[in-house]
């Protein structure tokens, strides 16, 4: 066999996941929610069992879960999506990238990747025969530098993917940053992936920016969600994408000979539990709570840490601990000395640079985060 | 956008459930049971959730789930197959099948689908920038023609894609057939792809030959199974895929990048279900008997039947009752004009030829069955 992937090994995530497991360490490196999800949920999904709703879902998604994100998608961004035409069901939002990737790109074909980023794109890109362009945006603020940009563009690029709010730079796209894509789209005629999975976790009452509220992007852009990000699901593994109808047509063909369908009683789960606004409304409020207990507790340890405007987790420079180490070797240290697993931003820059600093989730009950900080406590 | 599939529609099992809906015919397009699961199955999956497993399973499934499947082979097949480096959980057999082939082809290689085949292949070989080669086995028997196969071998040949028993062929393998097949493919070097998802519909005291159960097919081998077969859950979208290490190692960085993971509850509730073999082992009598119900009414209404080694489906030629109008002309009619919805055989081939034969589903409750015969009966 030759290989798609030559150079690529177990993502950082299952690394980092393992040896928490091994180690005993409170597990604040792969991101997902350690408390429960809303019982009513568990009760639809649980009634959609019972009243036989197991076999096929239609291919594009059931059709009530797709009004229903319409709707959410009205209310939350103001923007009218057709739920025929424009959604799709995905098997989470990975596949849903995977699938967006595969559209926009042939062999041969380039894509712009703003680094850090998230680990699936750069091998997505590669596997699908195309080649990632990454563009290094460095920290604390992670600034989009729309030169730097511009300059990496070829004949051959085809696809910019962006991540709004950013994992793990955990920044949010301000509407400036915005209007420049899509100058940048129009102008070279790419195709614009918008990640955006952490769109309901946007802090200290900045707004989230989507591609979908911005007519020259919503024309050109495939944007991915995740229910499993707001609904606290992570393992359920659904989420859609949103494109024009054109667009659309293309990712179901894949999508249809990919997975086919996805989850059917998650799905009827997800509609009844949809109608209920507040069930997604008040997310940043909560989370926000979770990011600065976390960063309290980090910063006492003797942490410096960069601002953290979206998503679930928070980036946290140990210069003053360990300026010894790098990335990797600091993770692994705190996981096995600590008891604290949290992951390294190298892995997400094509380059590996290290910039001595590392991701924490905070979407943990407060018990998880006063343990985590009562662990760190010795380090300052 | 460069259509990557530009000559794929809509799935002829979307366009007849969609007719057969619009309609109120019985559907036996699709298939798919319409009966209950298991109710100790669901309650398994609910007490999952109940318990909190609603995040990311590890990439290649729950090590349980994986260990319960190596028992399921081991008693079954007599097969030892090593849960931790062997075997993945996909999302349905359909991504256990496009990761597959994508593990074995490259761009311009070409892998040999044996028509009718099911109605991904093909599609997702040329999604992939590969090159299907279809070879046309012929009704009633389809038998497999090795010398034909092996003339269509190119120096670009890279993988066979086989599926035992057959859908919609509905052909068993023989252990003859089987020993061809590793014969020709240790010669030319060949990637086995075995969709085995009908391995228990298997009839009239014959027996599945797996891949897995040859020791020359066994190393070259991706052999793929669904539990929405098994199970009656085909909207569960929980498969897995079989393969050695090395293999396997190349299937998992794919599927990381593809889908990550899937459904965490039902990959519960599946290992604590298999645990007792009855649950799968009394499958074929139960089919063998719906097959026979469909049958009786299938001839008494004017088909004239092919045999059914496997599979749940029944092919039927309607030359006695219609022979003016091609396959999807007849089973649109018989979809409007007497309410019971097939699939024709000929988006199976490559050719689209058409030898006036449609498939039936007999995955049906009884009642069903009774229903679309009584519904039959006024053809004769
Ligand atoms: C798919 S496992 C990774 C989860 C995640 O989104 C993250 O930790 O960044
Ligand atoms: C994925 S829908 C098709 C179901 C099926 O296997 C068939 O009808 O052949």
């Amino acid at each position: 066999l030759r290989s798609r992937l030559p150079d690529v090994g177990t993502t950082i995530f299952s690394v980092m996941s393992q040896l928490a497991l091994d180690h005993g360490a409170i597990n604040l490196s792969q991101g997902f929610p350690d408390f429960a999800l809303d019982p009513a949920l568990l009760e639809h999904v649980n009634d959609a069992m019972r009243q036989g709703h197991n076999q096929y879902a239609p291919m594009p998604g059931l059709l009530a879960l797709r009004e229903a994100i319409a709707g959410k998608l009205a209310l939350g961004q103001q923007v009218t999506v057709d739920p025929v035409s424009e959604i799709t069901i995905t098997a989470g939002a990975t596949q849903a990238l995977f699938t967006a990737l595969a559209v926009g790109l042939h062999a041969g074909d380039q894509a712009l990747v703003l680094d850090p980023s998230y680990d699936s794109y750069a091998p997505a890109i590669t596997a699908l025969g195309a080649e990632p362009v990454r563009i290094k945006l460095a920290p604390p603020t992670f600034a989009l530098d729309w030169q730097q940009i511009e300059d990496a563009i070829t004949p051959r690029t085809r696809v910019i993917i962006i991540n709004n709010p950013g994992n793990p730079s955990t920044r949010v796209w301000s509407r400036v940053d915005r209007a420049a894509l899509a100058q940048l789209a129009e102008r070279y005629d790419l195709l614009v992936i918008a990640d955006e999975v952490y769109e309901h976790l946007v802090y200290d009452g900045a707004q989230h920016s989507s591609v979908l509220a911005e007519p020259a992007l919503r024309a050109r852009s495939i944007a991915v969600y995740s229910f499993g990000k707001t609904f606290h699901a992570t393992g359920w593994k659904i989420g859609y994408m949103v494109a024009p109808p054109a667009i659309t047509a293309e990712l179901r063909k894949l999508h249809q000979f990919l997975v086919f369908s996805v989850h059917t009683p998650a799905q009827f789960g997800l509609a009844a539990h949809l109608h209920d606004a507040s069930h997604w409304q008040n997310l940043a409020a909560e989370y926000q709570a979770r990011r600065d207990h976390l960063a309290t507790g980090l910063s006492a340890a003797g942490f410096d840490l960069l601002p953290c405007a979206g998503t679930y987790f928070q980036l946290a420079s140990y210069t003053r601990i360990r300026p010894d180490l790098d990335e990797l070797a600091f993770a692994k240290w705190l996981t096995t000395e600590f008891g604290v697993a949290s992951i390294p931003l190298s892995p997400f820059y094509g380059d590996g640079a290290n910039h001595q600093l590392v991701r924490f989730c905070f979407a943990k009950r407060p018990e998880t985060l006063d343990a985590a900080i009562a662990r760190l406590a010795p380090l300052a």
